[in-house]
């Protein structure tokens, strides 16, 4: 079947939004941590995450500026601090449900059943339960005028993990972490690996 | 086990590019699909694709200037049209196989043994093995100046998939599509469903 504009404009605006939001397969799922200047814990969902580069390592984030992640975005701003925890099949119910619009005095950590918990001298905590955390400081945010949303790139301060699940060649070892991934806004999947394959170099073609 | 900065400093090179490629988590494996004003056809795989908003449905690719996308890049500036075609488990390792740095006489296609094949009226190719194939038009190119990165930000003008595999919400019929996924550079995967979460509000916390 061939979709093209004419048929997207007739889709009524949920299905059109689970179907873009679907449409390019896998994606990370990771809970942003942050925290306002006054001391108010945040918790929010993101699949929007991309890697920027490895050398500075940066990290980007897709941001509606009045969407639910308004608040997250203003701890961002205010403080430079926030952090991606990775999600486990144990809690990917609790990661989910720090998607709704919880009015600004709640903490999304509280109202979950998550547990937040810092690095010293980070100022936004990490989800306690997850296996990676990672601490960024913001760089920039990127206007996209296209569509009113920001890009919010970040630089890798620190990561922990355990040691055991870094394999020889620096990558993470997801046959041991259990890391979940999402498609469109609400579905959780488990993988697993096909294969590593080699570096591909033209004289190893079929 | 906590890293931070001055251990990022002294990770060789090829390790630091997997740890940071991977760390995210699961990333979308796309096949860019484009063809030069000569004619000449190109395929690249992509694991930088983040969905940007549905409505103008809009997709952003992260590519560095000087890399082995050159070619996918140089096309789209020149054409202002590209496909992501995903990628199945009967060729991931054809679309891994893309990631050489063949010569500009050389197509993807043929030298890793994928065909390519066309919309009426759209110059960009798609992979005729894939199950789900989406025709792009280039809105804008972010240059990203952190790191001498670009964010090539195209609207989605057709998507051609079977019809069984949109469910009934318009999201994606993923336990269907057998779509793969990517964690780093090399390491391709499958996933399994773990469940479909209702839209979450604050009443239903626990």
């Amino acid at each position: 079947m061939l979709l093209n504009s004419d048929n997207f404009k007739g889709f009524p605006r949920r299905y059109r939004s689970n179907f873009f939001n679907s449409l390019l397969g896998y994606k990370p799922v990771l809970l942003v941590g942050s925290k306002s200047k006054g001391g108010k814990e945040n918790l929010a969902v993101f699949s929007s995450a991309v890697h920027f580069g490895a050398d500075p390592p940066l990290v980007g984030l897709v941001s509606r500026p009045h969407s639910v992640e308004r608040h997250t975005l203003e701890n961002i701003k205010e403080t430079g601090s926030y952090t991606l925890s990775h999600v486990s099949p144990h809690f990917f119910k609790a990661a989910h449900q720090s998607s709704a619009k919880y009015p600004a005095n709640i903490s999304e950590f509280a109202a979950v059943g998550l547990s937040p918990a810092y690095q010293t001298n980070f100022q936004a905590p990490y989800v306690n339960e997850s296996e990676v955390k990672i601490g960024l400081s913001l760089k920039e945010i990127v206007p996209i005028k296209l569509n009113n949303t920001l890009l919010i790139i970040g630089q890798i301060k620190w990561v922990e993990l355990a040691k055991q699940n870094i394999l020889q060649d620096g990558s993470l070892d997801f046959d041991a972490l259990e890391t979940i991934s999402v498609t469109g806004l609400d579905t959780y999947h488990q993988a697993t690996k096909l294969e590593k394959l080699p570096y591909a170099r033209p004289e190893s073609s079929k």
